[in-house]
């Protein structure tokens, strides 16, 4: 019972060779593409990531109270991130699908592709001009111009697949001329330029959730009598599994150490100060700093941990489709916005007054980015067929295991939310104790998982005296030799 | 004329399945590691490079002149960077070492490999304290704790293999005994302690070298009749070239936008300042940030085309051996420091009276990055048999391409530094020629080459009328029909 295979064996051959056995491949000046698809993947998830550092890094002081002009800095700057993200994962998306069926490049290709990131890492730039001048038409204008450059370079780089090029141009070309137009709308009317660059970043979205209501109502149309590799580049088909995992590990791994950036730079102490304030001792100078330090573990292991869950989720996962896709950015939107939560707990020490609602918002954000991941398992649960590995289906032997691992984080963040309502006075004690108790839970889960299992098999064979365990339809989950 | 494969059939299957079709493969607990590796190559070649942040943000008021005090903060931040990079780049190379041997892994496993890296990511802040406070013991004792606790995780994970056992602890546990040594010494008598810890950093090079010396003096010695994978952990068997590139992707990427990180939260000015001083002009306003701008695409494009190079390398080599990762390593230190030669460029505009020392300096980092890679390219022609793809060797189709790729930076920087010589005046105009002329003479260097060996072969076909194009041993460069 292996379910059908995803039909792309070609494409898998290409990603799959990295070592040292293709001797000839590379003597007619086209080479395979994996190494700079690695390259993009790591670029794009740094730059999605990277607006995060301006909202951490907001400045309060510790007279200020969380007043109006600070709420609408930090509204923006968290603006400017999100919509950072999401258009440089539509980016990605894009570049991702192209590659999907330009499989082999040759030098020209790899240095467009260079052209390509670097207009996409000025994106931010023009975010935050845009965000601190919504009125001033340059902020659009840069935008739009980066836009049609990708377009640009993308159509050059689908250029040497002649075969498909009026399907591709069809679907490249879409963004770059609704911004050409936002661009013309920059100059005398700027409502209606912010309006089609919206339908820019949602129309994949737009037009699967058109698709998806067209086939309710007239019914699913046949497949077109092409081969598969054909339309490889339809936004209905499910994206390259390798890179979304490599996007993945990129963000996670960038959000990972983006506190330790911080911590390099601001918490050595000054040798002056040491002397003068301390009488020499480094200890009790560093000891200002712990808070940061706790902060800096607590997101490190927290990231660390939601990445393991991704891990996990995605060994068992055969092909990710695109509302995987869409659940995925979501979630490595929220995981994005760790640093910035943590940051909060380390101002535990010094504003003592506002706690609880640092500690709500940091409950918060891991609950999102958690939550996601779950609604992930959820969906590949729907077409667990196509989707998952038969371990992971319902009945395997991984399910009940893969359930936890999702659910723990989810639960953990819920509970200590919840119980901040009702003692609202220990919240920073309740925090610190998920942040210590989770870890320890991920690395006895197998143990957890495999006790409550017994107990609810036990449980119910107390109920039925029938002992069916293994003969028992009506309990898969239990049936698992976990 | 294929040349020696390099036996690890074995663990290329490991890394090289990342698609839908294991399906059974994660139902015992255990998992390939693929996807563990790279999230660990990108966390580690981030925290490489991290360090040189605070070189780039040393700030220098346009009054002060390039005096002692800076240029003592200058370099003890430089030494703190190339010390983070170096021990950094150890550990990668013991993390490949160990991961070659274990090729499966589970939960534990990859929790514990999770608790590695947080304890590495805390490596540069220690490599910080060092340097501000040397005489205090605190700053060696946490690295020295950081080493033993790294060492502490790997024995754990080798412990999954218990066959090697001896040979993997023997090894793994060289640099956390030194580090014991060290972190008792520092209480006493702190110089021993730097010696020690000197040691671990050029260890693995040290015993290379005797290696070597010991084999020239009493002859090669067979190899032990083991199998080829009981001594993939050797520390003189070939890296992973697979790991190699994920690493030096991962360097190269977050060095190319480490300059973007500032622009976004320095470079969008302030409403009030555009209002009052630019008569509301964002375009004038953004013009001052003119040269930062330039700074970010010199570099951008330069750590752009030295990946490009890089890649093309790469493309053409069977395996790394342990003097090209060496060479790697130094030259992607430099492409670290590139980042900063490009805010010196920026400072052009502000303190036009030290231009001339500052373009040099960015000559030389351009320089020293791109002739490693040149070396590493020499090395690999010195045992090309086993090194290099047929097509790259001496007399293959693409030798004389890939040499003039690999000669394009080493030699634009050179001359750029020569003419600053005899020109000074003009250094700045030189400096932004270099950066304009190199990119367009990587997209026509195909063009170039071509026609650079056309003109040789005319003027040797003038020298003597024998016409020996094909068949004269004497001139295998000059056979290539590139």
């Amino acid at each position: 019972m292996s379910g059908p295979q995803t039909p792309e064996p070609a494409l898998s051959v290409q990603r799959d060779s990295p070592t040292g056995t293709r001797d000839e491949d590379t003597t007619n000046g086209t080479q395979h593409s994996h190494r700079m698809l690695n390259f993009s993947d790591a670029l794009l998830s740094i730059i999605a990531t990277v607006m995060i550092l301006p909202v951490t890094h907001t400045e309060i002081s510790p007279e200020q109270q969380f007043d109006k002009s600070i709420q609408r800095l930090l509204a923006t700057r968290i603006a400017v991130y999100l919509m950072t993200f999401l258009i440089v994962t539509v980016a990605w998306a894009a570049h991702t699908r192209l590659f999907q069926v330009v499989g082999k490049i040759d030098d020209t290709l790899a240095l467009l592709n260079l052209a390509c990131m670097m207009t996409i890492t000025f994106l931010p730039f023009t975010f935050s001009l845009m965000v601190t001048f919504p009125e001033v038409p340059l902020g659009i204008f840069l935008f739009c111009m980066c836009v049609i450059t990708i377009g640009a370079v993308q159509i050059r780089c689908s250029a040497h697949r002649g075969l498909y090029r009026q399907h591709i141009l069809h679907i490249v070309l879409r963004g770059p001329a609704l911004c050409f137009l936002a661009a013309g709308f920059s100059l005398f009317f700027y409502p209606a330029s912010y309006l089609l660059m919206a339908t820019v970043i949602f129309l994949p979205y737009v037009s699967k959730a058109a698709g998806w209501c067209r086939d309710r109502l007239v019914g699913r149309q046949a497949p077109e009598a092409h081969s598969v590799e054909f339309f490889t580049f339809d936004l209905q088909e499910p994206l390259s599994k390798e890179r979304v995992e490599a996007f993945s590990d990129g963000v996670y791994a960038i959000v990972a150490t983006l506190l330790i950036l911080d911590i390099c730079e601001d918490n050595i102490p000054d040798a002056k100060d040491v002397e003068e304030r301390f009488h020499g001792s480094l200890v009790a100078a560093l000891s200002v700093y712990g808070p940061q330090f706790l902060a800096y573990f607590g997101s490190f292991a927290t990231v660390g941990l939601l990445w393991f869950a991704h891990h996990s989720l995605f060994l068992h996962v055969r092909k990710a489709t695109q509302s995987m896709g869409l659940l995925n950015t979501l979630s490595l939107a929220f995981v994005g916005g760790l640093p910035l939560a943590y940051q909060q707990t380390s101002a535990f020490a010094r504003r003592p007054h506002d706690e609880l609602e640092r500690v709500r918002v940091s409950c918060a954000i891991i609950f999102f980015a958690s939550i996601f991941q779950f609604a992930m398992w959820t969906v590949a649960l729907l077409h667990e067929a196509e989707t998952l590995q038969p371990s992971a289906r319902f009945g395997g032997r991984e399910h009940a295991f893969m359930f936890a691992k999702l659910a723990l984080y989810p639960c953990a963040s819920l509970l200590a939310f919840t119980s901040t309502c009702f003692l609202s006075g220990f919240s920073t004690a309740i925090f610190h104790l998920m942040q210590i108790a989770v870890p320890f839970a991920f690395l006895l889960l197998r143990l957890l998982v495999r006790l409550a299992l017994a107990l609810l098999r036990a449980l119910r064979g107390l109920a039925r005296p029938t002992r069916g365990t293994g003969e028992d339809p009506q309990a898969p989950l239990l049936a698992a030799p976990c």
